[in-house]
């Protein structure tokens, strides 16, 4: 299709999508002629996942295209595919930089907390430093993290993770692909969810 | 304590302090003389939340001033409470307000979702228009909540629901404030725990 009709089924403007690929966010379409070029269906996913990482996860330019790039160059293994695809979203999240309190590199309530879960910890993962800011803000105003608290969300965090896991795509890139989107658009299902089970309980009692 | 001593102690400036005051965000002190106030512990903690809503969860000013009157003017039901806790707090979210899709009312995907869960659903709830936006991004860039993924994830937030409303003091304007705290401050480790179980898995395999 022509970049006029990228746009428009993309629903962005010309300039928009113009802009995305004078940044390389966008990859170049296929040459036609010295001024025009086609775009097929893979421009249009690419278009829409700019669009949801702006609009929906509310990142910033440059996260995107440091998102765009976890995805672009998938890593050897799940584990480095998952770390990246977190670290490229982790200023979105809770936990800005900064926000970890002690010296960087310790993270003394999110170690105590992933040692009582029984869980890997590595201090390199952004997590960590998400859950360490979490948990002192949490416990800075009155409601800590208390252990049968903490013990009974991991349990159930820990089995919605081995149903994500579970379905994974094998080949490296559709894996980082699908870390990146699962971590950027689920996280807001499971808010949504977690509020609208509080209503449903508290309107049946 | 003195003013002074207050925004030490709560690590905040004094013209910070004595900004909130002006908004009236924070009541005042008892007065001593013309001009002297004393400060006490439920000072101390108001700031500690005000901090925690602000740089934590990332408020702006005028919705850390509803949440705070949320807290002030508690609600006759828990389920009242809940709804005025997450109405307070949902701009800073995920389902920002226009971004439902449809007509505002009108929430196909998150219907269909709750009726497959079997929870209660009623469209003037905050987080259905919330839950609406996040399952229609997730659609739209191919990553969709499948009936699966969603019955999975409605199983275990529901546990978690539970244990929540299990520690809701009983009375109503500390279970505003628990709603409200376990809303903005519980959401960041939940989220932070999730990318740490994916992790945990992803190490393990």
């Amino acid at each position: 299709m022509r970049i006029s009709e990228l746009a428009r089924t993309a629903g962005l403007s010309l300039p928009t999508v113009k802009y995305y690929l004078r940044l390389g966010l966008l990859p170049a379409g296929r040459a036609v002629s010295a001024t025009e070029s086609r775009y097929g269906d893979q421009h249009l996913r690419r278009l829409r996942l700019i669009r949801a990482l702006r609009d929906v996860v509310g990142l910033p330019i440059d996260r995107v295209a440091a998102v765009l790039s976890a995805i672009d160059e998938p890593s050897d293994t799940a584990y480095d595919t998952l770390g990246r695809a977190v670290g490229a979203l982790s200023t979105s999240s809770p936990g800005q930089p900064g926000d970890e309190g002690p010296a960087a590199g310790e993270f003394p309530l999110a170690r105590t907390a992933i040692d009582a879960l029984g869980w890997t910890y590595d201090p390199e993962y952004p997590a960590v430093g998400q859950l360490q800011a979490a948990l002192a803000a949490a416990a800075d105003v009155g409601v800590p993290m208390e252990p049968d608290r903490l013990a009974t969300m991991g349990e159930h965090v820990l089995a919605m993770a081995e149903f994500d896991l579970s379905r994974m795509p094998p080949e490296p890139d559709a894996a980082i692909e699908y870390a990146v989107l699962g971590t950027a658009l689920h996280e807001p299902v499971l808010l949504a969810l977690r509020r609208l089970a509080h209503q449903h309980l508290a309107a049946r009692s």
